[in-house]
């Protein structure tokens, strides 16, 4: 963990020069806004100002936002019926939140929107000084393109976003590997360039030599079977329920999205130079298809991604994170340590610090289980993020440059 | 006109077929939607039902929408909270809505946000029943691609998104035509293909062989030149004004973008191969920039793009439509009919014919005056529709097949 120990050192140096450059009472406008709004406002120490114009409102509240604090937080009205607050120093990051109008979640018009929580919700990028792995910067960019494909296991037509690295089309001899790259529940395939900032990411490891160039897909992490009603995903439903939730999924990913990238972009169609990762949800669909599908993937990450040891389990999903027995979890997939190391050329496991506690044990648990047993892995903590793109935008920056070496 | 009337025709038989399939008792959640969410909810008669959740709220409407009839539309409250109403049968097309409530203008949870009037905005497609033109297809697709580049003329790094054609990559050697797109005032460059699909009214075109094959490119349409305060761009602006509102992105245009997508993409970079035009506020922008620079274009569109036949006038800009002397018109462009015939291979004019006056008067007025100098343009009504993006998917459908001919 010493890199990270010292981004941290980093990060208060930064900020101590970034306070100084500004006073408490300019707030800068946030980055997520729309072009020419004021609020939010990110205050020298992190704190930020939220403001709502709505003369006959009865309360207004802030809401969500794991980074924010402890919220809600309640806004006051001025004179000119304007309601506002200034939250607590927040963690840097990207934030959802919505307002809460008269006891309705609103979004605020001065936000771009995201799609999080299965719906367009604002947000709040609070910059973390210092960090400039995510910014847009004098580099060479590669392109991030939408990619429409009639899929077979759904009969309905997809998007894919596809980044395609720096050179790309200057390049047409050049083959490239391949990242599929996935999504939390209630986000969509836009996420990781939106919310994750993944093409600049992408764009700075290679520029800096640190990434391979690589070509990145991002899908849409939902799939129902032709004709079939559409499957539910929560943390009440039974672990065995995974196999119906992330069976067509896995359908789309191994008999449609694939063979379409391969046939539409300069792949390096094989396992080697093939990896999955995934958030959240995306982790899980991760580790459920790449473990079942060896031949097709050597490289697998899983950020954030809740364990589910017994895939076949009749407890709910959500308290479903242990024991970790290395032997059966997943169908049996690590039960030969020694064939798995062979075969599997990364393995990777994340989680913030600031996660919640079933996060952390669970997925911590897993990765002492799996070394214990002769797993070779990584196991990557975010220092002082939560269940947030933070941690994730961290992750990709640490997983991405293992990959296919 | 006759395709025109053919069309409607076409339709009435259609919404029969479509009314007589369905009952007025089962709404179809509109396109437009978030997944999973059943309002807005389209009736066989086109009338929409829009619901929201509320026990507290003293008042809801729905408000915006051009298409949507003369509203706002009081809603009314269900013993669950749920607050909801259903509109006259709206018109076909995509119709930009929001809520008020308790007097605050809020996006609804349902609908997907698209960027307009500055700002995220809910919205509501209506199918118009018949047309397939803009309906992704089983045809082959092109690509959207975000292409981040950065601008001399601003200081900024701007993102123009870019529709190659079907067949790009897979054919190397084969260089295209370009036509820059430009959306409205409040919108950006996202607004043509996600409120207008313009990949799929392309895609549709080329695979009909109406159109040729050809690389779109939309960028935003504001500028600011580096180090200067934002323009302002509204109707009461004095029309002299336009000099500062839309000459940085003259330059943006001129200086940055075209020589960043001729070095980016299989270009034909020459006059000849290479178009502009624009909806309302990008119409403007259009023939602003392409008479003063007829080496660069020989295509040219204005979508209701209010006509200014005095650049140089101190009238507002919203008033200041006639009347139109071909002579003097934008700086003397059209003084010399055959030499601009001669030059310019097409100069292209539409209005929707459910537009306010003031738009079909000053468009309208312009082409029948430059008609009667002897100067030659396509003029194109788009029945029934408003200052909105039915009228302006139409008018792509006519434009392009014309293009590079």
């Amino acid at each position: 963990m010493r890199h990270v120990a010292s981004r941290v050192a980093l990060i208060f140096l930064a900020l101590g020069q970034y306070a100084a450059a500004r006073t408490a009472d300019e707030p800068s406008p946030a980055e997520s806004n729309v072009p020419g709004a004021s609020t939010p406002g990110i205050h020298s120490n992190l704190s930020v100002t939220f403001t709502l114009k709505a003369p006959d409102a009865r309360t207004v509240q802030v809401a969500g936002g794991d980074g924010l604090g402890t919220g809600p937080f309640s806004m006051t009205k001025n004179a000119g019926g304007v309601w506002s607050v200034t939250t607590p120093p927040a963690v840097p990051g990207f934030h959802y939140y919505w307002f809460v109008l008269d006891g309705v979640p609103v979004n605020d018009p001065s936000s771009e929107s995201y799609f999080g929580y299965g719906k367009e919700t604002s947000a709040v990028e609070v910059p973390e000084p210092g960090a400039e792995y995510y910014a847009i910067a004098d580099v060479p960019h590669g392109e991030v393109r939408a990619k429409w494909y009639l899929s077979k296991a759904t009969g309905e037509w997809r998007r894919a976003l596809v980044y395609t690295p720096p050179g790309y089309d200057a390049n047409p001899r050049i083959r490239y590997p391949v990242l599929i790259l996935q999504h939390g529940a209630g986000e969509d395939e836009t996420g990781w360039t939106r919310q994750g900032k993944a093409q600049f990411i992408l764009d700075n490891l290679i520029a800096s030599g640190k990434a391979l160039p690589m070509i990145l897909v991002m899908d849409r992490g939902y799939a129902d079977r032709a004709g079939m009603p559409a499957a539910k995903f929560g943390a009440d439903a039974p672990a065995k329920d995974i196999q119906l939730t992330f069976g067509a999924f896995e359908d789309v990913i191994i008999h449609d999205l694939i063979p379409t990238i391969d046939a539409s972009y300069r792949t390096i169609p094989d396992r080697e130079h093939r990896a999955m990762a995934g958030l959240s949800m995306g982790g899980m669909e991760t580790l459920f298809i790449t473990l079942r599908h060896l031949d097709t993937f050597a490289y697998i990450g899983s950020m954030s991604g809740p364990i589910v040891p017994d895939l076949n389990s009749k407890q709910p999903l959500g308290t479903q994170q242990g024991p970790f027995d290395a032997k059966t979890a997943y169908e049996g997939a690590f039960s030969n340590p020694a064939a798995f190391n062979g075969r599997v050329k990364l393995l990777w496991l994340g989680v913030g610090t600031a996660e919640p506690e079933l996060f952390r044990s669970g997925i911590g648990g897993a990765a002492q289980a799996l070394k214990a047993a002769g797993v070779r892995l990584v196991y990557f903590e975010s220092n002082g993020t939560a269940h947030e793109w933070q941690t994730w935008r961290r992750d990709l920056n640490d997983f991405a440059p293992r990959l296919f070496r």
